[in-house]
């Protein structure tokens, strides 16, 4: 990796900080954050705006550039990417240490006197823009929206922004049609007094119309924006995809409807015109529903005195709980996923030990057999596939230069999922192809501890995720060990394989409750430096419990995996399992023998099936 | 308990509400909040004016009045309470409930257009403050400090403020003495660039001096306020405690000093003005530092560019993280504490089945048992002594009018504490002095294992109190049991027996990481409504751990328990505990026996010795 030349981008960058075609003023600063205008967490080619400019191309990260010096803050996973990717005009601020400023102490040290700092408003959220720009004005500066984004003028070669075309869900798919989605919805908004309900991210406007795209990678959305209001619907979409039948018939375009459910199509470049329409129009009391991190823009077009701001906005709340037709739909590809993993962890029982299967070898025949799968659409993420020491690395991609052999002398971890029509997987497992050492049984067995203590766990309904973080690190922190990030996460049902409002981590606090029908990831792991990493990753769905008492009559949840792929027994010392975890682990297994044989069985592959089978066997433990 | 009649008084305050004498312009709402000018927890019946002008006496709640209404705003421990102790005159706002509006919100609905609402200006925290203004004035109304308390206008017989004599403590006790405390507060005024510490609460003006008082009961504290400058000191107290010679020797009032270190006495009453002077005399980039829960009238003394708020003071933290003199002291009290319960528990077996001990008589024969030990100055909190019923009412306290007599047939539970001169107590044990029922050990059996999982765990150096509540609570789920109460509260050494800024609770996420030294108590509980209560309470102290790996190099932490009473074997289902668990109570009882025993035996009290001997039996759990 050979850093991004940046001079001459930043002359230009520079020179149109000062052009008045761009700026009413001149910036002397101008912020690149890492986001879109959805504030989505995996961005299109076209916003990838900040990896222009800097060459950083890590996930997280965030640009300034002023007329003597540029700098970017990204966290302490990308600080070795980051440091390799920019050349010398940028200076790295390590967020997370002791002695890096923040953005606005940064700004205030380097800016002349009452000076400008430029951003574009239609990428910065709104609790962000008002963070900086108090901080900005308290030191005698401003914070100033610059309508053009200034990247994209110097950009000469800027892909276009996808347009792709449009997935229509049926009821069996979705559960529930949009109209009853916007019925809900439009009680919801009822029930908070709200008139107006704008639609920005955008998982929320796939999942509200049912309807999936592409136009950004491992995630099934399009770029679109949604204003409800109590009797009308306007869609924002660009493109011939509005041409196709199916879509047309699906969202009822052509027919004759009640006038509140009628969809007004409009140009996705019209949103702010026509919120601003509608802040201009709004009487006393008519309130307008936005999420808190919506871009300053679209938050600025509300009047204040009308704005309703929420963290979680009801479609994000409705979206995490999973009807019975979306978990099905979950479940059959989880089934499906299982039975890809299964074929992939017997060819590569048989190949590894050749010493010609690499990271990028494994990961490429993980999706082929996922390929294979019925309504298999895409990755939902780019593979982990590690091993040794490249295991320990939590965000590690393979890539030609850091790509590794696998081999019988080191533990291999691959993180990977899929999007299926039906439902989304994520799944981790950590394997050995020879003989593991006691060390690393014993680390695997205290992750898998874990695992199970997250899994089993019963709790009271209203119970939030966060305060069942500790108990996946229990078993770890007993002989000192940790690992450095959360439990888990909202996975959606074929959407984003991250989402809200609900998770298992020690890091939030503003989680919603855990509900019956929700779905996370449960993935503790460990990780050695130079050495390997272990992580063991389901998806899991929220149920009740049935419990011996029901204090105040609450009512008490579990989860149920959804992930059923054998957990390498090789890798486990059963002698430090409870009898409780020996068993679990066996029920584990023989639902994985029952539900993913019967599927191998049907398919015809049987040498992945008898793979299943042996890889399943009862742990025995010594009494 | 009959209602106190409140017609006249509410007469009497609605005049002075318009009184210009009062008043500058008539307030049509006036808010009585619960604390005093300290924000103290416990506070001295001259600040007890929600009482008196509502007749309500819980510890919590905020009382409103408007020329209409009279609102009493309090949370679901005292709705039974406060229904009993208010007239007709009275409103209950039972805080929690879905359909309970806010103060503001009520404000706002029942106030006519462009209403003034005053509040003591000295009782109001900043914080709170500016969370009312801002809600009220986006209304159309205004908040307004009215510096005369108005129920001080009304309350002829006030009890005069509590002036009572000081106790110095000396370097035995404390571990540094002020003067070293005085230098390191100035050195974390230095790191934050600050030049001046006002310092509002009791606990920590009495901890900074090494001086106690006794104007609160229950809190060894006295009024005073403390300004900390680079250069001086100025202590804010009245009366003519200053004339004792032991503490002007302390405070070394008559020696020749360092200037910085000479301690200027003012009238406590001056504090406002001084502090104003302050900050009048601010020159740019002159910070002062105050708690965001300082009163409204001290932060606004300090125009706002000045000020520094953070939500726990220097003093607080280093207050929190214990000394060895402390932890020295900390120990010998609960030494004392639990030969004092030795001999409560011993004689309650003797006397519990002649029917003739009631709740009150043995939350006295617990007050005489623990004043028999050496330093003993009051008890820490109110006994709870409660049987049966009484013990499911959390915050329990007899009177005569619930007073019920322990007897063979009923749950006892005692929460008790003391303040002895070395350190602090708080202690809850539960105890049958009949059979209990297999219902009630299988709770209790619970219970305990939740205790024990806190007790016994290992975690990182820099983990929050907060992410091991769900320990607590773990064993209770299991069987869709909880409690609605938190796991631990800070503990303080010869101070207030609930103090920040750490604690075990799954209500908070803004405490501070736990360290070694730091003192908690660990008290899960069980509560059945009409029957029963159970609670097992230790306080702890957290202490490095060893264990077989460090994870970068971080280091781990657990507790040592403090308290050393035993925990009756009795109402233990023993074929519930694991191994662990079963040995964690024989090897903290051996400790009982070793530490307590021995003292038992120095102090001749043979019989105690011998129920302290049968009672720590080890268990034997059927393989």
């Amino acid at each position: 990796m050979s850093p991004k030349i940046t001079t001459e981008l930043l002359k230009q960058l520079r020179q149109v900080m000062k052009n008045p075609k761009y700026v009413q003023e001149p910036v002397q600063a101008y912020i690149v954050p890492s986001g879109d205008a959805h504030q989505s967490e995996y961005i299109a080619p076209c916003d990838c705006r900040r990896a222009f400019i800097s060459g950083f191309d890590g996930s997280a990260g965030t640009a300034i550039v002023t007329e003597q010096h540029a700098a970017m803050w990204t966290d302490g996973r990308y600080f070795l990417q980051a440091a390799h990717q920019m050349d010398n005009n940028w200076t790295l601020m390590k967020m997370g240490l002791k002695d890096t400023p923040t953005q606005e102490d940064w700004l205030v040290s380097v800016l002349p006197e009452g000076s400008k700092v430029g951003v574009d408003p239609f990428i910065i959220p709104a609790d962000q823009w008002k963070r900086m720009s108090k901080a900005l004005r308290s030191a005698g500066h401003d914070l100033v929206p610059v309508k053009e984004n200034l990247i994209n003028t110097i950009w000469t070669e800027c892909p276009q922004r996808p347009c792709k075309p449009l997935i229509t869900l049926d009821l069996s798919y979705t559960g529930v049609s949009w109209r009853d989605k916007i019925v809900a919805l439009r009680s919801k908004m009822a029930e908070r007094k709200v008139m107006w309900f704008v639609v920005t991210a955008l998982d929320e406007v796939a999942w509200l119309f049912n309807l999936r795209g592409s136009d950004v990678e491992y995630n099934p959305v399009f770029f679109a924006y949604a204003v409800i209001g109590m009797n009308t619907i306007r869609l924002f979409i660009d493109g011939d995809r509005m041409m196709d039948p199916a879509v047309r018939e699906h969202l009822q375009l052509d027919s004759t409807l009640e006038p509140e459910f009628k969809i007004q199509v409009l140009p996705y470049g019209s949103i702010l015109s026509e919120l601003q329409a509608v802040g201009a129009g709004l009487s006393t009391k008519e309130k307008v529903w936005l999420s808190d991190k919506a871009s300053y823009a679209l938050t600025e077009a509300i009047p204040k005195a009308y704005r309703y701001l929420t963290p979680y906005t009801p479609i994000c709340i409705a979206k995490a709980v999973k009807n019975a037709a979306e978990t099905e739909g979950m479940r059959r590809a989880h089934i499906k996923d299982a039975v890809a993993l299964c074929e992939l962890f017997n060819w590569l029982e048989k190949e590894v030990p050749k010493g010609t299967v690499t990271e990028i070898i494994a990961a490429d025949k993980a999706e082929e057999f996922r390929s294979q799968q019925k309504d298999f659409v895409e990755l939902s993420f780019a593979t982990i596939s590690s091993t040794g020491p490249n295991g320990a690395i939590i965000h590690y991609k393979p890539v030609p230069e850091t790509n590794r052999t696998l081999s019988v002398n080191e533990i291999y971890l691959l993180d990977s999922g899929a999007q299926y029509k039906d439902g989304t997987t994520d799944v981790t497992r950590t394997m050995h192809f020879g003989t593991p050492s006691a060390y690393e049984k014993e680390c695997f067995t205290y992750v898998l501890k874990g695992h199970i203590a997250v899994s089993a766990a019963i709790f009271p309904n209203g119970t939030k995720g966060h305060l069942l973080d500790s108990f996946a690190r229990s078993a770890l922190w007993d002989c000192g060990l940790d690992y450095l990030h959360g439990t888990g996460h909202g996975v959606g049902s074929f959407l984003n394989v991250h989402e809200g409002p609900c998770g298992i981590s020690y890091k939030t606090f503003a989680d919603e409750p855990l509900e019956a029908g929700m779905i996370v990831s449960d993935e503790p792991g460990y990780y050695e430096d130079g050495s390997f990493g272990i992580r063991i990753e389901n998806v899991v769905l929220v149920i009740p419990a049935e419990t011996k008492y029901n204090f105040k009559n609450r009512g008490s949840l579990t989860f149920e995996p959804l992930t059923l792929v054998p957990i390498q027994t090789k890798m486990i010392d059963v002698n430090l399992l409870t009898e409780k975890e020996c068993n679990w682990v066996n029920e584990y297994h023989q639902k994985c023998r029952e539900v993913v044989g019967a599927e191998l069985e049907r398919q015809g592959r049987h040498e992945a099936l008898r793979w299943l089978l042996r890889e399943t066997e009862p742990l025995a433990r010594v009494q």
